[in-house]
């Protein structure tokens, strides 16, 4: 695809766009049902389209199917009430010296938003994913990149797509979709001047030249990429004592859950020496003895995979602490667990990175202060978790405010991966977990990065948009003169 | 100042952070106020050093001193509210399978933040002007660069928060302060590892230089320039021609206020021919003809305004509509205003840029469709004004439209100066107006740049921040499982 294709896509993308933002809610709702409604029609092809090209189970694929619908119901619920555009509104006084104007304000869509799909997704983070469905909401058109290892899957859910289209009488290019392997193709849409915003789930690689292809532009733009993150979990002493078994099957079953292709696999055990340590550690290499490879998404990630523990194995003081005792065939992930001292962790930045897997490195300290110096050394996290008693809690305080320093989501005695979809979800965090971690790409607030603020300064009622006149024709929470409101201004 | 001692300044900074941001929101409050209350008692010395250093009249330095400490307890009223911290509560479901975990999120302090001082607002958008109000309220610490072109005015100002430091018994270096002409100086602090954030008003090539420097950080911050805007006032048919006089004297005392020296200065006039046009034109020619030239800030400013009016006057097709009879002396600037055709407009980017001062560029366009060829033509704005009658806006509804488009803030039949503080202001715009136009350095929403979400997930309710808490000790609004309501949760 060369870049006048592009270039007609981005401008077919800006025309709709001028129509479709002015789409009412309640229209951009319906149309959002809509879409989940013809997805939910292909659901049997689709899974099975899609288990072909990603090897993940049919079981996953369903779930991963309510979830994506359920985004979509979940955005058009939020359309629906309504708030979410945080209408200010402020009343003029005449009386003031000088006087005080009538100044009005609400999240408005910023324009045409490119979404790149993520492989190990092929639904909930792609082609009618959380990106698209809240880039619809907010009132943006959309351009899809698919991606090149779910083809077929992308183009059966874009038919839904643009069935949806048809059926809400939607401009013809609300969503659009741009196949194909290129690089050239991403980096066209995105230095395209009708460009408003990029969503983008996968490597630090890929997001990274995302941000570098944006710098290029006259006008910068966001670029909402998810990347890289080895979500630390830290053990603390009384609960491995005490929990062992539990703590040590729950952690291997988070880190093979999908063969490890989460964002949120937790690649980083953070423990320190106690009474408790090496019976943990057994029983951690007992699980991870006993866990069942399982099939990668392509080759290109299962070798990678490999490559990635390989070249950990080699580091200065690691030593491998389990793989799985079934060996794993042709595209299979070998779950592996290895160990390094805090030291050696804490000198060697390459034993930071993320193998995008199920491996995970157990990094043991000699106490607090050394467990702290190695959170300091981090990077930005989607999430940081901590497993530990209630004593363990109370004596580690300084602990789980470090794993808030470092990342979007603190999780206590829990697993970092199952990202719940709800309106107090965080899947982002300090970079380089993300490019922007003061948003989200997961749960109702990740309509947030397409729109910006407006202010309507002395306007007549009938001349505002209809979620800041005075009636509140939307019934909405608005903030009036400071005060939260759902009345009329009278 | 060499690095040496930036980098003691920005590692104080941290430590400091790591204390202020634990502080109650009550006693950042008490902090802010105390701020404003030391500020007020030096009243007298700061107008007087103030009006030395930037040749502002003592009635406009009083004015902005009111400004400046209004903010300050405009974000202690803020913080007293508690609900700016956006806590959203999903509580858990044991029943659902799988289970849905109790996950809470709010607002975070992101870190120490840099913020540089205006030479245009000494007070207001200086060193507790309204970006180091926001970032204290959010819980940053903040390190000033004071601006060279008022060294006295900033360092005295600087006394006073040392002393409410002192005397509400905040960390030492909570705020910090970095004098000196030198852009290494800037370069340091915006580059240094603990930064956070960068709050800036000023020139495009300043703005620019600074996000510049933060791409060379290995882990990227936001940094927050308002930077250039030429703030298109369109003046429609009928309204131009019922109060041509009135119109055209409103516009000139806007142009000329405070030498022109405001982001939001009126630097463009759209028109289009109609019967009222050389009538009007000539009201303006007239108000400029009797405008009292006024002294600039510093000979720096004062040269670049005559070079700017100058390069101008050079442009193809430009003529000079007026300049003030009254010839200016010394450091002041001469009111002009100059007319240009909208096609040479269009073919020629130069016109298109800020001249800092009171010049206006009127663009005649021969018809509506010629004058949205030349919106569409406009870089992002900070301000878009229309006046008009209630015929010529409905007329107009695409002018409106497209104005909306480009900027952060729409003003109908108003001065696009004279920005009210308060929570529905947007003194912010789409690229180059601001390097962010979802955000705003003016009203409560300013607060919103210095911080980050954080979700906290299965936290026993001791462990998590008071706002999540289920009694809501603040009473503060929050959204409980998708009801906004200030209830605890049972």
């Amino acid at each position: 695809m060369g870049h006048s294709n592009v270039n007609q896509i981005m401008l077919q993308s800006k025309i709709a766009f001028d129509q479709y933002k002015k789409t009412k809610p309640f229209e951009r709702a319906s149309f959002l049902k809509m879409i989940a409604a013809c997805i939910e029609k292909k659901r049997e092809a689709l899974v099975q389209v899609a288990n072909e090209e990603t090897n993940l189970p049919v079981a996953r694929l369903n779930g991963e199917i309510s979830r994506t619908t359920g985004q979509l119901n979940m955005f058009a619920a939020l359309l629906a009430e309504g708030s979410w555009v945080e209408a200010v509104i402020d009343t003029a006084d005449d009386n003031r010296t000088p006087p005080k104007p009538d100044t009005r304000k609400m999240l408005l869509p910023t324009g045409p938003v490119i979404v790149f799909g993520a492989s190990n997704f092929p639904f909930a983070f792609s082609t009618a994913g959380g990106d698209t469905a809240s880039a619809l909401a907010a009132g943006c058109t959309v351009v899809v990149k698919g991606h090149p290892a779910h083809p077929e899957t992308s183009l059966l859910v874009y038919e839904a797509i643009t069935e949806a289209i048809q059926l809400c009488n939607m401009p013809q290019h609300t969503v659009q979709h741009a196949a194909g392997e290129s690089n050239a193709l991403g980096r066209d849409l995105v230095i395209h001047p009708c460009t408003a915003g990029v969503g983008f789930t996968g490597s630090y690689k890929g997001g990274k030249a995302l941000v570098e292809y944006a710098r290029h532009r006259e006008i910068p733009i966001p670029v909402f990429a998810e990347m890289s993150s080895i979500n630390p979990v830290v053990f603390l002493p009384e609960t491995i004592t005490r929990n062992a078994d539990t703590l040590a099957q729950q952690f291997v079953a988070s880190l093979n859950l999908g063969a490890g292709q989460f964002c949120t696999n937790p690649g980083l055990m953070l423990l320190m020496e106690c009474d408790g340590l090496n019976n943990f550690l057994s029983k951690i290499a007992k699980a991870t003895d006993a866990a069942v490879p399982q099939k990668m998404l392509h080759k290109g990630i299962h070798q990678s995979y490999h490559n990635g523990v390989h070249n950990m194995l080699k580091q200065d003081g690691i030593a491998l602490l389990a793989q799985s005792v079934q060996l794993p065939v042709e595209m299979e992930a070998h779950p592996s667990v290895v160990r390094v001292a805090a030291s050696a962790f804490l000198k060697n930045r390459t034993l930071h990175e993320e193998v995008f897997g199920p491996y995970s490195l157990a990094v043991v300290c000699n106490n607090k202060t050394e467990m702290i110096a190695v959170l300091s050394s981090l990077k930005g996290q989607l999430t940081g978790t901590i497993m530990g008693t209630e004593n363990d809690f109370e004596n580690h305080r300084d602990i789980i405010e470090m794993q808030t320093s470092l990342s979007g989501r603190v999780i206590l005695n829990g697993a970092p991966t199952g990202v719940e979809v709800c309106a107090s979800m965080v899947h982002g965090g300090p970079y380089p977990a993300t490019t922007d971690g003061r948003f989200t790409s997961v749960g109702t607030a990740a309509i947030k990065r397409w729109v910006r603020p407006v202010c309507f300064q002395n306007f007549a009622d009938g001349l505002l948009p209809e979620a800041l006149q005075n009636n509140n024709p939307f019934g909405i929470w608005r903030l009036v003169n400071n005060q939260f409101s759902k009345d009329a201004i009278l």
